[in-house]
């Protein structure tokens, strides 16, 4: 028997075995889920993928997605692909928390990576929010999980915060970096959830295509005085990321 | 002088005209704004369809563009081009509205197609908010600006409401049906807002591209009770649809 084309694996289906090859296919991508290999997004290779790395057809990729999906190991998502079930990150929006502090509270292995910090001319839209103040500091941090980037910010914060070190602000949340040198956290936020196409900037930070769909918050954040705290956009990777919140009647 | 190829233009523009061919643009493209010609997404045509159109090349354009946009009549937006400025929707999460409600309380002329209504078995994951009932009352409407298509919601309602009128369900918002049929309106919703690529059939619904990126609200609603209400998924176009809600620090 010849070896499949573009064969990544370590030991070849066995087309004599009395297993029947769909199940031979499920069984290794269990044992690759559960090894880690497909996070931290969870998704699984096209169709077409795993038919061409097994060297078999789609119908025979199809009956082994099945099987997992029978078994609730895999989700199928609606024009998105198959995903590891069982790892949706859900971003409570119900109490103001730093970005960062969202991850952790998943249990998830948040870290994250300072792209850029510097003294910035506030641009025009940014800086009536933080009048009278014409600078500030403009920091890119790139949100990962388990290593891999899943987020990218880009904050503008108060002047005062350019003191903080490199190392600093890469390991502080926004909040935490905030209540440090302004003596108080944000009180309360203004929270807009938007959906773009990734640029080619956005794509290659976040390994991703251009083009994809992003997931957006913007944020602007104050002190209880009314002052503007941050203005931040989040750009998310999207296929297992959601913000969730509750909403009730109220008069109005 | 020879007309431009694929001039969909009325008047050509004039070459020896006083006025810069760029600032002749940007009056008739501001024109064209005006008349609602690029409603209800706002997009206006690429840089390059714009050339094109009125054979002249990319410089003359964003020379056109920037004059717009320095004047506050156009936008541009990272990764999505340019869009007639102020008409972004803003739909508030703070309190509990029906979409098309959201929709009216910005201004829009908001109507609703129904596409689709019939008494369903529950699929597996709707089953059990609806539990103990097996059957429901799936409802497919198309909700439009201005006439044009901006989001599709697919809902699962109460069996207890299939006797609506198709012409009640085109009208009524989905509280109001809720509230006519179960005696109370939902009192809480649980809301979760993601972001995914459009397949073939959200694409040609909504009237986009396949693969363009989409804006997606699940939500539950809950009556007093604790029943379920309904369990819908909105598919938003996501060009000037945003959603925004206030977020406070709280004891957690």
């Amino acid at each position: 028997m010849s070896k499949p084309a573009n064969s990544v694996l370590h030991t070849p289906l066995s087309r004599e075995n009395a297993t029947s090859l769909y199940e031979q296919i499920a069984t290794r991508l269990l044992e690759e889920m559960e090894a880690g290999l497909y996070e931290p997004t969870g998704r699984l290779p096209s169709e077409s993928g795993i038919g061409e790395r097994f060297g078999v057809s789609r119908v025979t990729v199809r009956l082994a997605l099945d099987k997992l999906v029978s078994e609730g190991a895999v989700v199928r998502k609606q024009g998105k692909g198959s995903y590891v079930a069982g790892r949706q990150v859900r971003h409570g929006l119900d109490t103001l928390r730093s970005f960062h502090e969202s991850l952790k509270l998943q249990g998830l292995k948040a870290t994250m990576r300072l792209l850029e910090k510097k003294v910035v001319t506030l641009p025009d839209d940014v800086r009536q929010r933080f009048a009278p103040a014409a600078k500030g500091l403009f920091v890119q941090r790139l949100h990962l999980v388990d290593g891999e980037p899943v987020a990218l910010g880009d904050s503008y914060l108060p002047h005062k915060l350019h003191t903080f070190s490199w190392n600093e602000v890469e390991r502080q949340p926004a909040y935490s970096l905030l209540a440090d040198r302004m003596g108080e956290a944000p009180a309360r936020a203004d929270i807009a959830i938007l959906a773009q196409r990734a640029d080619q900037r956005l794509a290659d930070t976040l390994k991703i295509s251009e083009g994809d769909a992003l997931l957006v918050m913007r944020r602007t954040s104050y002190f209880t005085s009314g002052a503007c705290a941050d203005h931040t956009h989040f750009y998310v990777r999207p296929e297992r990321y959601e913000f969730v919140m509750s909403s009730t009647f109220r008069a109005s």
